[in-house]
Parts: C-alpha cells; sequence; structure tokens
C-alpha cells in the first residue's frame, strides 16, 4: 500500500448507518401483512421479490419500496387494504429522510486522510439518495466526487480505476461488504481493507471458501490508519 | 466554439426516444383510473404528485412509478382495485424493458465526431435504466464514459466540467431540454446546441423570456456538424 493514491470509501454501512433501516422497515412491513402470513415467510418472500427485482430497478430505497409494494399485492392475493399500501409507500419515504448518524471515528479517519489522498465514496443504490446522504452528513468537504455503481463488480472496478486514470494499484476501496467493497478489488489488483457492519444483507453474504488473505480486515475504522 | 475539448450529449430525447413513452404510460395510467376522475383531471393529479415526490424520489422511471401508485391510491380515495395496482407496476416495469429506439442522424453525428473530441453522456434519470439504455443503443462505443446527474443545474454543471478538468469553455452541451442542456451552460460560460424533440414534458418547459441568443438551435442532430 505504499503508492495508493486513491483511497475509495464505501458509503452505506462504511460511512453511516444503513441496513439498520432496512431491518426497521422490512420488521414494519411484516407487521403490516401479519393478517396474511406469518413473519418468517414474509421476509423470505419480500427478499426473493427484492432479488427478481433487481435487474431492473437496481439498488436503493425506490427499488425497495417498488418491490414491498409488488410483495404486498401478491402475499395477500390482491386482498390488502389501500390505505396499508399506502403505510408500506410512508415506510420508504421515511427512509428517504432518515437523518444521518455517521459511524464512530469515520470523520477522525477523514480529518487525517485529507490532502494525503485523493478521497472519493463509492456507493451502489440511488444516485439522488446518496447525494442527499453525503450532504446531510457534514463529510461532503473531505470527498473529491461521488461515484453512484449501478453494480460493485470485477468490471465495474476497472471501469471506475480508468476513469480515474490510475492503476489498479494506486487504488484502494474501504467498506463493509466483503462481496462488493474487497473481493473484486482483490481480484484486479487493488487494495482493500475490510470493515465489518453488525448486519449484512444476505444478498452481500459469501461464504467461508470465497474469503482470502489478500486484504486485511479491522474492527474499527480508524484502524486503517495503521495501514497508510 | 473553437477550442471545444469534451461534448456532452443528453440522453433522453437526444439520443434515442423516452418521453414518448411517458406520455404512453400516463394514457394508460388514466384509463385504468377512469372510473374515478376525467382524463384531464388525472394527467393533473398525477402530474402534481411527480413534482411533489421530485425532490425525494428525482428523476426517472422509478419514481414515476411511485408516484402512480400514490396518485392511484389518493385519486380512489382508497378505492381502486388491488390488481389494477399490479398493472400500474406492470406499465412502468414496460418502460423499463423498452427497446432503444436511437433518433435519426444520432449515430452518424457520433461517428463523426469521435476521436476528435471526448465524447459523454450527461443524463438525469435512474442510474441503472440509463445504463441499460446505452448498452441496447449500440451506441455506448463511443463515448468516454456516462454521467448520471440528480439535477441540471448551474452549479451541476460547475462540479462536472470540474471533475472533467476543463473550462467551461472547452465544454460543449447538446440536448432537447432548453431549461436543463441549453440555459445553465449559458451562465457558466459554456456552448448549447438545442435539439427541440417534438414532445417536452410540462416540467422542463421553460417561459419565452427565459430565451437568449446565446446558444444554437438547430432542427435536427445532424446539424451540429455545422459547428464543429
Amino acid at each position: 500500500m505504499n503508492n495508493i493514491k486513491v483511497i475509495a470509501f464505501d458509503a452505506d454501512d462504511t460511512l453511516w448507518v444503513n441496513e439498520t433501516y432496512f431491518r426497521d422497515a422490512e420488521n414494519e412491513f411484516a407487521k403490516l401483512l401479519s393478517d396474511y402470513e406469518t413473519e418468517n415467510k414474509i421476509h423470505q418472500e419480500l427478499f426473493k421479490k427484492e432479488i427478481e427485482n433487481l435487474k431492473i430497478y437496481g439498488y436503493g430505497v425506490k427499488g425497495f419500496m417498488l418491490s414491498m409494494v409488488e410483495c404486498a399485492l401478491e402475499l395477500s392475493n390482491y386482498k390488502i387494504n389501500q390505505r396499508t399500501l399506502n403505510q408500506i409507500l410512508d415506510l420508504g419515504k421515511d427512509m428517504l429522510e432518515k437523518p444521518i448518524e455517521l459511524l464512530d471515528g469515520v470523520e477522525e479517519v477523514l480529518e487525517k486522510l485529507q490532502g494525503k489522498y485523493k478521497l472519493i465514496v463509492a456507493t451502489k443504490g440511488d444516485l439522488l439518495d446518496q447525494e442527499r446522504k453525503l450532504e446531510k452528513s457534514g463529510i461532503l468537504k473531505y470527498f473529491h466526487h461521488t461515484e453512484v455503481m449501478s453494480e460493485k463488480k470485477k468490471m465495474d472496478y476497472e471501469k471506475l480505476t480508468k476513469r480515474l486514470d490510475i492503476n489498479p494499484s494506486e487504488f484502494l476501496m474501504i467498506g463493509n461488504s466483503l462481496k462488493s467493497d474487497i473481493l473484486p478489488l482483490i481480484e484486479i489488483g487493488a487494495s482493500a481493507i475490510h470493515v465489518p457492519f453488525h448486519t449484512t444483507w444476505a444478498h452481500e453474504e459469501v461464504s467461508e471458501e470465497q474469503k482470502s488473505d489478500d486484504y486485511k480486515t479491522v474492527a474499527k475504522i480508524t484502524d486503517v490508519l495503521n495501514f497508510l
């Protein structure tokens, strides 16, 4: 990690709390549908619907809202009360207006790294929503710019380093998702530091054999300073 | 326009047909709600709902879908049939899977300009949807990259030229919306060529007095070649 020029931070659950809000919304959703199915079944069906729709909606709250509406219609066999559907829309709108809760140590890390590296945000999700969160977070000033990516696979990072006009070896990614923020970076010869968050969306989980020794895992984000 | 380095093309209704699909969906939506209101009233209420939600959803099909669902619930006083709501979701999904219909002359223009300028796409809308359309269009190869913008105001273009590391005077924007693709560019000292499309979304319309002589308007996209 001697020649790092650009450090990219994942946003959701790396800089600020996010997954917790999705979990809360899913629990509320299950309550609203409790006349029709068990909580467990509702969670399973919503997850299935999200994955089914991912290829057309992509990541983010708006796609999640549309999947909740569709799931509610189907699970209830089109009997769900229309006012309940409105409450489901409100669950999503609330998510889009949540205050930003920065994770511990984030500002200290950015403070120390600024000026020494080009710092960017590399995130999936809705463009407007991610911009809103960054603006509300108070840490916008530390970043050169934000890259909102429709996917975070090997090819997407290759394109990103090309657009940034750097070699993969000059790129360091810091994030909470092994699948999206770490493993594809190792594949292209970039560096990556894994900072786990206590909750991971099932879609982002990886199996034990996909893990490798080529990246560092730290307990808290301030620990990345030991390597830089 | 002697020192242009980067030419940005708006995407929807500049490179390919888009607004027509929104108009078609709005008409279908009005038919589905015809038990509750006149066609005219339905169009008005949907437009109001879209504008009201624009600040949280931003541009694009997913926000449009969520606004249709909300509008249908409210306009029907929460009496709308649940299966009709499913049909409304399908209207949106169909939009996300429409084939791409390139506008006349687009490929000829890109063919002639490639290699002489850095060509990019600068568009509002859903990131994934715009990437999908560009990929399907067959013209991805002509572009250095795509900038998906949450807004197209003066400040957004200032940020864009800064990120591209060029002066505004080295930037030319080509697009169909006076409000989004032309006027803010003139304000920052960049160049702009207006290629009107036959249909304009009401939100994109500008009044007569906002128009100026500082940009060119051409009848068809191949006419931009006369200035380059």
